[in-house]
């Protein structure tokens, strides 16, 4: 299968439940796909020193997953690659006080990578349609009630994040959205490790085990995010999580296509620096 | 040579002149040294993940160096290899006219790293005492005259440094401080491949140029600069810039030194999460 299998842009609507969760017949061609990761990150990265050299386009990648889907090790293992001075990980929590004080935007807007650079968000703007959604927590923000008591308050979210994505683009960004779905059988299999693994306690949290009784509440919440805000422009992609070679070879397919498509140069010199250029030359090499 | 005879804690005085650019006799080691930094850096890797789990103590790197002495390469390749989740690469330009009209660690303090992180500042709050030293820039600065005329305006700076610093160190950070030395002639070829190789002409700045008439100067800069605020809470460490595979050996030493003392652990899951945990694991295994 190729990447573009798992594109969504708003043209047709998407099922979760139908979707992959694994590599499916790729795993046939498993060592094959390890190595051409490696060879696209080996590409991003020159293509990433231009974008940065460039300071003309930016690029922010939202990843959304359930718990234990890969968000933190695909971002090690994949963006791990690229230059770290020429990028921004933000992991977006639970809303401090001061945030939930503001409009939900404004928290991501502060987090928003300059242009030249590469933005990876760990959550993001999609939380607010998502574990808000399910777990209904508008009705409790401090806000007026022709917001909390709408009934069409998510279309508005989706139409707003709609908007906020294409004024980005048209402000000199590209967003990209991706879900890393994972089985629910395989999360069982990572909430076991974190369980049994002491090394890895640290990323248990007991707190994640109620979402797992949500799941279709989820499915449903994600199918909707993603139906009302993929666009040509700022498209999802469903990246199956199971098998973490996998994501990580979609991941870099991606993140190449995206990078290709910005298409960034070296800029050029001045034309007065240019004109400069032999005299400066000649007076280093007198020294 | 070990990487204790790069560091300064402020026991003895530093003279720049009279320190090595280049690897010397360590090239005799050039292969060995390579491979050290590889297996460094992944001892690194390991301690930045627990420093990131335990989130207690932040760290800052702070790397200062003249033109083209290897700081943007450096970060690549030696903090490149680090998880980007839990780093921040940090570039400190010419300050904006909004930077300008605060004091001068306002930006600094803005730019630091959440306790957990790595914080790495490619140039730092030490400008502030090196090039605007050199230029004698504080003169045109809108600050009252009793601090714009202060004959001791640079030694109160160095104090206020000392005492920022250990304002950090006392609130659970490190700051590490870096001079990356370059030779002159080093720089001078450096500059000339920048002039002569069109990919590499966006990291050229023609006004880069005149500094280098002023190499003096900044030595003197940079030298009352490390001697008075060298501390063993937060010691410069002098590292030949020369040979750039000389330079990332010493850092990914460095980095691997100020881990180990930092010693971060796993963080135990609290009493309550530990008291549920088998009740969690039944009841998922039961699913």
């Amino acid at each position: 299968m190729s990447l573009k299998e798992f594109r969504y842009d708003g043209s047709w609507a998407v099922r979760i439940r139908d979707l992959p969760t694994g590599a499916g017949r790729a795993k046939a061609d498993k060592q094959m796909l390890i190595e051409q990761t490696a060879e696209n990150m080996q590409e991003a990265a020159v293509l990433q020193e231009k974008l940065y050299a460039q300071g003309r386009e930016g690029l922010v990648i939202a990843i959304q997953a359930r718990d234990a889907a890969g968000k933190d090790s695909l971002i090690k293992k994949v963006f791990g690659q690229l230059n770290p001075a020429a990028l921004e990980v933000h992991s977006f929590k639970s809303p401090s006080k001061e945030e939930l004080s503001h409009d939900y935007l404004w928290r991501i807007n502060r987090a928003l990578p300059p242009r030249g650079k590469i933005g990876v968000f760990n959550r993001s703007h999609y939380e607010d349609v998502l574990v808000t959604r399910v777990h209904g927590m508008e009705k409790s923000y401090a806000m007026p009630e022709r917001v909390t008591e709408d009934k069409d308050f998510y279309r508005k979210r989706y139409a707003q994040l709609v908007s906020w994505e294409r004024y980005l683009y048209e402000n000199g960004y590209r967003v990209v959205k991706v879900f890393l779905n994972v089985s629910k059988e395989e999360q069982k299999k990572r909430f076991l490790d974190r369980m049994q693994l002491p090394e890895k306690h640290w990323k248990l949290s007991l707190g994640d085990l109620p979402e797992r009784a949500l799941w279709d509440e989820y499915d449903d919440a994600y199918e909707d995010a993603i139906n009302y805000t993929a666009t040509p422009e700022s498209p999802w992609y469903i990246l199956p999580a199971d098998n973490k070679w996998y994501t990580r070879y979609l991941m870099s397919e991606l993140l190449l296509k995206v990078l290709r498509d910005m298409a960034p140069e070296y800029p050029p010199i001045s034309a007065e620096e240019a004109e400069q250029l032999p005299a400066a030359i000649e007076q280093l090499n007198a020294e």
